[in-house]
């Protein structure tokens, strides 16, 4: 403790040394534990090395990965050991979630966004949910599971199924368009679901796990992953034993669920490397971890897991997904871009970070699950300070409170951004302030928004990035139209009686014009749009942001509605039939507007949301194994 | 791997050995790392043992504290080394984050129901930011800090204070009326904010540390927190030092920050493991954590910080702060319910989680942060499914998918709430639904809220739970008066030029009536208020949502607005000049109506802060040390 060390950050800077790079993220060292001997004598640490090692690791390299490249695509196998797999299930688990329902068009979107960043599994569907879910898997594997880029990379699609031959089917007619097929295949393994919800023992469960996998190896497909469903809560020899059996059946990658995301850090790091020392033939797959956020643990598990030796991780973009959802694809990805290389090992991926602000987005703008203020990495004061801090440049150094920068995820400072563009900018400025808000359109969709810019311009002295941000929501998020809304009159306030008149144009052209009145101004025009549309729903929420200064921003409204009499799907985990729903989003300077549009907009993605199970034709039943 | 271990599960349970506890958190085996030696041997497992026991410990004893009484407070020392002390800053850290803001009475709330959670210290505030800051730590050191309960619980009131005299005095005359009054100063110690941010050597930071704590004591505080900011990058040598000296001039709780959010657990659990390891004197005060949620790794670094010996954890509810906020309390109290006994060697705390939902809701009224669906513990989606799984009897065992109950922190599930009250129901259906809701309100608010929910059920066949959230955000959440909203008129839609009139009422009981044009009827309805109330404000944010079934619930609107000539506070790290921003709701059927409302309580809040700093005469200046 004596004041000369004080000058040890003089010493010139050395790499750590081989037991720091193992033991940081889980130190071999015994720590202080209640029920353990308080007297414990704690090993000599290398305080000077660390100290130093410490503040090199916190100045970001803004390109930690642009010295490795992507390793090859082999089921069972990467070349780099310290390569780690994002298998993204954004389009399964998270849009299984509550709301979060999307259309074939909507998934489309997002894993091509998805393959933007570089995902290297798009767990695109559950195929045997609903005819939709089929076909949304099927255009995914088909277009994007081809886009074969300049370097190789091509992503991995993949479909999930339960253990059985008719999803199994139904995944592999799915996904076997793509360049890289995969089957994801799940049954749980824990005592509580073997005894209340599959009603199976445990040699039953086996058989089912091994036969299926040999199925769908048979099939064609040579990418089969397999999950024991609530493995952190199964007994470890009997995860051992039928991991052993499934990898001799043919998978190449085993999952390591913590479906009810009950595990702690180290407790769910200890799982995975129990699984990769116990498991027969182990060393010919790769293992893959898949966390759920209950208790706040997910992303510290998913890292434990990848410390552990897991190589693949899953994750959704924004960590949506059911109850508390998963692990974060951008916390994970950029825990490992800033302290992989010093403190995880060596651990990278191959993520082009800077598209995560555009997935973030593009996800909260298609599912309705929007991220709260305080969300790591992608929510809005997540790069913000209260106002003050960066104005009068008292932190000379961004370093001091910052630990990644707001451009390594593809985000402007919201300091240097602010108000840009007004009524005289052109389509090139918008163009431009776009791209840096990390939206890149095509010359259609700008052509587009380029008119509405116009408009608000018109209306408006000063058009910012959350008015630009609604336009992009407005006009390119957007179902197909069925109904479009024409006019619309309100008259509303505190001596009640609300009016509303609508005047909507169908998909045939004409005109329909409706009254009503109602308990306020939305209201009242929701039940004259009832009038004419007539499709029974529920609205099941209803919100609205304008986010910029001043009112006379532009608010975006958004709907969440329920079609009481059609719509069913296939919940994966419990094979229930649920009730699908439909979000619709709505832009404009008043707010009824706003709101009518978002309802006719959650109206058209129910109209065009395919109903039926794929025909008979498509898809040859077989008995059903489980 | 034989079969024959299938049978494990039948095995009668018996304790986990004392391996098991110290080390599930944080493993003591060496996992496979990528630099590490891919052919090492892990020892044994022992999995029968520890299969059993995953089961037992995911069925929940819904009253684990039960059989623990919360230790007597002593500052320096826990008389159980098991238990873990609650220090929540949500009044402190998550107050001073974008626009969360509260007013002394909301502050006040929010310390009463930090009380009824039992958290052992609250820190109230950062008394020298300004006036209102050091009047509402005052206030809640005398009423919060004197309630003493029937099992002699009273909470500790801290004040914060940065490392100079007047700080430390302000912070002082505004705790020291609790029972238990504590000063928390501090200092950055890392390179990074040595050289960037103070401008100080080593030797200088230490010495102002020193005389610092040594004035705290000085003044009559017999509990004083020292705080090295930044120390999770900070060097280590230099940590340990100036811990040690702060210990000898009287501090009794170190508080260790991962200020910018930069550690993995491992490494933070190591950190706090070496600072109980080499710090001179350290077995005679308490180590604590403060963990920022930067790469979304807070929780999971909290609870490695509390298994490698700390003993108060720094939490705030629904993990609110700046940027990515904090750890949030309701995840680490029930990570540390759910899995302290049996994974975290009986680590336990004192909070009342059947308090915690409506601590969020009033946090989330109050600062105007919202949570995500998917936040972990109580957002909307947490407990709850896609529609359909629970109401067709499928999952027998709600244990499948559930490991926590919703009961547990004081939420009645949604499938059993739903619709209850009606235009028939009485005062004591109310109130009973409200208190199942978690809200325990006196009389006479009770009184204000049955007269709104009578008016809202003429109107409304079906009163929801949300509608009366809504009317308790109105009328329980809501700032003293200065401006009413009497009455609203507007017409708007797409033809343009939206009008509204409104007719307020002021403080003298005076009726004032203006109009205005506006972009859409809140633009006209907001310049029509300011023609009136004359305050300039630049509107920041605006929201709304309506959250039951049916467009003809009630809507409550959040808006966010900045005093654009006045109201500064002083930023506790940055020491920089803030200016406050001000949250108002509002809540009606009409949602132009509950956006006026909203606006009229933001401007009411912002009216009622106090403006000025302290007289001279309530704190005398002394010289600046730092």
């Amino acid at each position: 403790m004596a004041s000369s060390i004080l000058t040890s950050s003089k010493i010139s800077p050395f790499p750590p040394p081989s037991f720091l790079k193992s033991s940081l993220f889980l130190p071999s060292t015994s720590l202080h534990f209640p029920s353990s001997n308080p007297h414990i004598t704690f090993p000599p640490f290398p305080s000077k090395s660390l100290a130093k090692y410490l503040l090199i690791s916190s100045s970001l390299n803004p390109h930690p990965s642009s010295s490795h490249r992507r390793p090859p695509y082999i089921p069972n196998h990467i070349p780099d050991p310290n390569y780690v797999r994002i298998f993204d299930t954004t389009l399964r688990d998270g849009e299984q979630s509550p709301g979060a329902t999307m259309t074939s068009k909507e998934k489309l979107d997002v894993a091509r966004q998805l393959a933007k960043l570089g995902v290297d599994i798009i767990e695109a569907g559950f195929p045997a949910a609903s005819k939709d879910d089929f076909e949304a898997v099927k255009t995914i594997a088909k277009e994007v599971g081809n886009a074969v880029d300049e370097n190789g990379y091509v992503p991995v699609i993949c479909g999930l199924s339960r253990c059985n031959e008719k999803d199994i089917k139904s995944a592999w007619e799915a996904v076997k368009y793509a360049k890289r097929p995969r089957i994801h295949t799940f049954i749980a393994t824990s005592g509580i679901h073997l005894e209340y919800k599959l009603k199976k023992t445990k040699e039953e469960v086996l058989d089912i796990a091994r036969n299926m996998v040999r199925f769908a190896r048979s099939l064609g497909c040579n990418d089969v992953e397999f999950s024991p469903e609530d493995a952190g809560r199964s007994d470890r020899e009997f995860l051992y034993e039928i991991l052993g059996e499934v990898i001799k059946a043919g998978a190449t990658t085993l999952n390591i669920p913590d479906t009810v995301g009950i595990n702690m850090p180290g407790e769910f790091g200890q799982l995975i490397a129990d699984i990769k020392a116990n498991t027969p033939g182990v060393e010919n797959v790769i293992i893959s971890t898949h966390c759920q956020n209950d208790l706040g643990l997910s992303t510290a598990n998913t890292i434990a897991g990848a410390c552990a030796g897991a190589r693949q991780v899953e994750v959704t973009i924004n960590g949506i997904g059911e109850r508390a959802g998963n692990a974060s694809l951008e916390e994970v990805v950029m825990a490992l871009k800033c302290r992989g290389e010093h403190v995880l090992g060596g651990l990278y991926t191959g993520i082009n970070t800077r598209h995560i602000v555009m997935a973030s987005k593009m996800v909260e703008e298609y599912t309705g699950l929007h991220v709260q203020p305080h969300k790591a990495i992608v929510g809005a004061n997540a790069f913000a300070h209260e106002s003050g801090i960066h104005q009068d440049g008292m932190l000379k150094h961004k370093g001091t409170y910052e630990i990644i920068s707001p451009e390594d995820i593809g985000l402007e400072r919201s300091n240097e951004a602010g108000i840009v563009l007004g009524k005289l900018s052109g389509r090139h400025a918008l163009r431009d302030r776009l791209k840096e808000l990390g939206y890149e359109l095509d010359d259609e969709k700008l052509g587009n928004i380029f008119w509405c810019f116009k408009a608000v311009a018109e209306q408006k002295k000063r058009v910012t990035d959350a008015d630009l941000i609604a336009l992009v929501s407005d006009e390119v998020f957007q179902p197909e139209a069925v109904w479009k809304l024409h006019d619309l009159q309100v008259t509303c306030g505190t001596l009640g009686l609300s009016t509303a008149t609508v005047k909507l144009i169908g998909a045939d052209g004409r005109e329909h014009v409706a009254c009503s009145v109602g308990t306020g101004p939305v209201d009242s025009a929701y039940k004259a749009i009832d009038l004419i549309i007539k499709e029974p729903v529920t609205l099941l929420e209803y919100s609205m942001n304008a986010v910029t200064e001043g009112i006379d921003a532009i608010a975006t409204t958004r709907v969440l509605i329920r079609a009481e009499t059609s719509h069913i799907s296939t919940h994966a985990l419990t094979g229930e039939e649920i009730h699908r729903t439909f979000s619709g989003t709505g832009a404009a300077m008043d707010i009824v507007v706003s709101s009518v549009k978002a309802y006719i907009g959650a109206l058209n993605k129910m109209l065009g949301f395919k109903e039926q199970y794929p025909t008979k034709d498509s898809i040859k039943r077989a008995p059903v194994s489980a």
